[in-house]
């Protein structure tokens, strides 16, 4: 048995069997994680735990953090609301809300079955951004057993006293429009929906990067974008308000192209947002994604899972220097070296090992802390592009390449930067309660943050979170390989 | 200016001027806590914060946490839904839900308004009993700006995937009876109403003591009871259930005694406890608290704050051996001193600066953590009755006396007791969903509860929270004493 040397679990491919193709390799690495996330998440009993914030000497401080010292804190509360983000957890809290109707890759995993992301997404909010975080997967089921919009956006109005923010996450399609564009109209706190807004700013992110490596304008060039999802529609309206040209777009869904002849869009109500674009985009009427490449200097693929979506004769039809987002789980449209054998200048795809991840891990930690800092009513599509500016400013000062447009995970200034440029544009924007500068902004992101990530490992090398043991690792190994094999 | 010397806030009565009566110190000393509790929630934001508890070797980990690893955990609990117990945070979380339409003394404070109560209720979970919490309160008015039952109701059961149990909290009457009796019934999680069943359980645990104390029996002793609200009610409910005697007893309401001539009663459906209780005790009639209270052994009084609202003749007309449970706060229905001067043998107050508290915290933090470590669907009427005894059994073992018939907050040996009486009970009742002995589960609640005050005194003593300055607590008093004065 191959053996696992220490646990940063780093270099995995090198675990399997020398004999295994690359292919098996590729298969074994994902089972492994699996099986390792399955034990650890059994180890440790869930990911997230609650601990006191505030001191505590002796057990007359009961009678302050309860009766009958708190009394004052709830009619402080009572008599102004909004004192509610001062002297409350909800100031520094999300609730990370799912009907788990599409929980990443595995679709309708019932009402309990997002619980794992959710809690990651709870994990990764405390330690890139020092944002407390509570996953709250429900059950949305109406009578007939289907979820119903209705009642996630009740629930949410319903928990709003109780956070400074909300991310919503894996609601299946058309619900997370209605639920989204209600909530994002009708509650007095930030609503955030990262399927969609997450997956929007940090592409905007990666391509206002890759048009100064290619030395292409935004209003210049032409973009195909291939899937009409939650995600890619979101995508297409923030590079319009980023200063796109609608007319140099064209976007496909399995039909193919959307422009004002495609009845069953505008038939679907549900599908505003579809038929929006439909309108606004597309003038000649283009009907297939091969069409839609030729000359495009630009493809925004988030569509079906590759390597074969998008045909590598394709990409060789786009402008020179053409710039791919090929963005599909686990598997891109297709693969980054097809594209670069094709001709592509710079592919960016969701995945960690490759170059030019596309990762919203890199925008909603800093996004929602910058939010939270001024006391955000809403988080408007300019605080989305602001923060997808701060993502792109972060990799550029490390120097741009076709293979470096966006920051890696680990390139923490990121996560204050966009703290910052949000909390800027939301006063801007006339959504802050409270106004503080951009230094100060910046300086209190990057406390919080450190100390959050602090903490962390300091619980970590003090074993108050104990260690797994290698043989739980290789145990994983194991079964990895044997399910390959 | 008096000095402030240590953080531990004991004896505060001495930090106020010489020349203040015994009464001006009493009211400074609530006042001193009130500001100290508005100054440190705003000097903490809040007082719990949520952190990770599973381990993190470098950016990697984000592999197994979110995907692709964690997609394992979505596809267990989606092919088995009670695995979310074990693979989520959900095995060890409770969600204190309120809608703040009752907040400890001070009614209805709006949806937020009890975010101080009940992120103390979390504090105290998590140091008392090991168990994570969160605090939800939520805005379930209805269309008529009325909170809503229902909505609690929906609520709850929307949420109950993401938990292993629900703590109801300062919910108004009627309103409370209903959503417990349904979520009682409707759930698959223990849902606990602490003002109701907390209070009815440790009262309960006290009355065994006291009738130890002054040897009676449960079911010999004539019981008075003052007051008729959702404490009262099911503290007589769980009396019943022990062994007392519905003949022997008799409950007031502010209108008179409860017996079946009590039409108004009858005719609110919302008040159907009050009714079965008019059924089934009372057999005389009786119509007044004082008449109910010649010859009786026990006077339970959660009614009126005092100190006039039982008159001492009354105590004076009881039987030997007197027993008096005087719960009202802030001020006790008779003040301690003035009961045992007219006869009573044993006296106990909803107050820690008295002998005898009758505290919820003694029961929920054993109580949740028991529930949860079998993973109970419910908690019956005789779990809580074994919590009563395993908090009586507790104090007993220290040696009672008329001044000691309950633990301490600080006899912390009473909630790994609790939890163990609770599980064992809820695998007799057949609502545990795990088997464990009662060593495993006390061991297992002791081990989890030892680490929870550990990790809080280390974060304090090294300043990951950092303690508040002498001059802040100054600051406070100088406040409480300018507002006596």
């Amino acid at each position: 048995m191959p053996k696992i040397n220490d646990l940063k679990l780093e270099n995995i491919k090198a675990l399997f069997p020398e004999d295994f193709t690359p292919d098996q390799v590729a298969k074994g690495q994902t089972l492994f994680l699996k099986e390792v996330a399955e034990t650890m998440h059994e180890f440790y009993g869930g990911k997230m735990q609650t601990i006191p914030k505030a001191g505590y000497y002796g057990f007359n401080w009961f009678n302050v953090w309860y009766s009958p010292g708190v009394s004052k804190v709830s009619t402080d509360i009572r008599d102004n609301p909004e004192r509610s983000f001062d002297l409350s957890n909800r100031g520094n809290l999300v609730a990370v809300v799912s009907d788990s109707t599409r929980v990443l890759g595995d679709g309708d995993c019932g009402p309990s079955g997002g619980l794992g992301v959710m809690e990651g997404k709870a994990y990764l909010m405390k330690y890139l951004g020092g944002v407390d975080a509570i996953a709250l997967c429900i059950d949305a089921k109406g009578e007939d057993g289907k979820s119903d919009p209705k009642k996630i956006i009740d629930f949410v109005k319903m928990i709003q006293p109780s956070v400074g923010g909300v991310n919503l996450e894996d609601i299946s399609q058309p619900n997370c429009f209605e639920v989204l564009d209600t909530l994002r109209d009708e509650c007095e706190i930030p609503v955030w929906h990262d399927d969609a807004q997450g997956t929007g700013c940090v592409t905007l992110a990666g391509l206002i990067n890759a048009l100064k490596v290619a030395d292409k304008q935004i209003g210049d060039v032409r973009i195909a974008m291939l899937g009409a999802g939650a995600s890619n529609t979101t995508i297409a309206s923030l590079i319009l308000q980023a200063g796109g040209d609608p007319a140099k777009m064209v976007m496909c869904d399995s039909k193919g192209g959307l422009h004002t002849d495609r009845a069953d869009i505008e038939a679907d109500k549900a599908f505003y947002k579809k038929w929006d674009l439909c309108q606004r985009t597309n003038p000649g009427k283009i009907d297939s994604i091969e069409e839609a490449m030729k000359g495009a200097d630009v493809l925004i693929a988030l569509s079906r899972p590759g390597p074969d979506t998008v045909k590598p004769e394709w990409v060789s039809s786009m402008a020179e220097k053409a710039i791919c987002f090929v963005c599909a789980n686990p598997v891109p449209e297709i693969y980054p070296h097809t594209a670069k054998e094709a001709g592509a200048y710079i592919v960016a795809t969701g995945r960690g090992d490759f170059p030019n991840q596309v990762n919203n891990s890199l925008c909603f930690p800093g996004l929602l802390k910058g939010a939270l800092l001024v006391k955000a009513r809403k988080i408007t599509d300019k605080m989305a592009i602001a923060a997808a500016y701060a993502i792109a400013g972060t990799a550029e000062k490390r120097g741009l390449t076709p293979d470096y447009i966006a920051p890696q995970m680990d390139e923490t200034e990121t996560f204050p930067a966009v703290a910052k440029a949000v909390a800027m544009q939301a006063q801007i924007d006339g959504v802050a309660r409270t106004m503080l500068s951009g230094d100060e902004v910046y300086a209190q992101a990057k406390k919080e943050i450190d100390e959050s990530r602090n903490l962390t490992h300091h619980l970590i090398e003090e074993e108050y979170i104990k260690k797994p043991t290698p043989e739980m690792l290789e145990a994983c190994l194991e079964k990895a390989i044997a399910q390959v094999g």
